[in-house]
């Protein structure tokens, strides 16, 4: 039911500017319970939002999207379908990027990420799109058309996955992780 | 992608008591982040045990087994495959059951348990069957054979769910609650 992989951690990422999700490189940090330290989405609580329409708009509920993760390899596809050059983790507000793990998108929820130090996130499944790194996008390649709108088709499936962390501890860019997959049909 | 489906509340229970994991029924009660006051599984973090192996037992992680829910239709099935009269809520040290909604078990994680109050529970998955509820169903049926361990075979994929709190509030036996179940497939 459990089957373990090997994955490298190629970038940590936070995004703290006060007006962007769009994350930038750090050579590590302190994950905590609710996420990165200093981090957009960082809490163990966040206000329901459009992607938690079941509840009051605005009301407080658990934060089950602390942390995002997205894959070199997915991010490559999602530029091929797009016809550009690259698509940054950082124009996707990714926390962790990870390489040799085919499939990132598709782990099963209740998967976890188990890092060097001990560290482990809980996957909570796909991250499904929207238009914010959309807009990114278009702004970096001004002369591509319809990029916004387009990312969402192209990165359905691609765009990597959130989690909550579920043993804090420190992760740095260049661990080799562990992805420990559930698996229900084994 | 998302379904709603009508679901009833029959009843909530605790477990209390210093040395069981058995629950009793009470007629409410206010869910808090953590999961049901008083109850041995509350808490934001819990202590890493066989059902975590990829952290170092003992050690605190986040507690992403609040809430156990079962149903009335998936308990009597069980029952059925074991041969004996019934299979009680209690015995399975659950939180909360419902009535009407078929295949709890198989509910995908990331769907939704909302109440008439508001409160909202984040379905985690299945609660995989370990020995505790077949020992307390053999006390419960000194007569029959095996029963501590035929439990574990007869009640994979029908002993109902882990949650995490997404939304506190109160929640009541015969409140009328929506399922707000995820699918990939649609």
């Amino acid at each position: 039911m459990w089957k373990r992989y090997s994955t490298v951690v190629t970038s940590i990422l936070v995004a703290d500017r006060q007006d962007s999700f769009v994350t930038r490189k750090i050579s590590e940090t302190n994950l905590e319970y609710g996420g990165v330290p200093g981090d957009l989405h960082f809490g163990l609580t966040k206000l329901a939002g459009t992607r938690e329409l079941m509840y009051e708009r605005g009301s407080e509920i658990f934060n089950r999207r602390q942390v995002s993760i997205v894959s070199v390899e997915e991010c490559a596809i999602i530029a091929e379908k797009l016809g550009v050059h690259q698509v940054l983790p950082e124009w996707l507000g990714a926390n962790i990027v990870l390489e040799g793990f085919e499939g990132l998108t598709g782990l099963t929820p209740g998967s976890r990420i188990i890092f060097p130090s001990g560290a482990g996130i809980l996957c909570e499944g796909e991250n499904l799109p929207c238009l914010g790194p959309g807009k990114v996008l278009q702004e970096n390649y001004p002369n591509e058309r319809k990029l916004s709108t387009r990312f969402i088709k192209s990165s359905l499936g691609l765009r990597g996955i959130v989690g909550i962390v579920e043993q804090p501890g420190k992760i740095s860019a260049g661990d080799k992780a562990e992805i420990v997959a559930y698996s229900h049909s084994d």
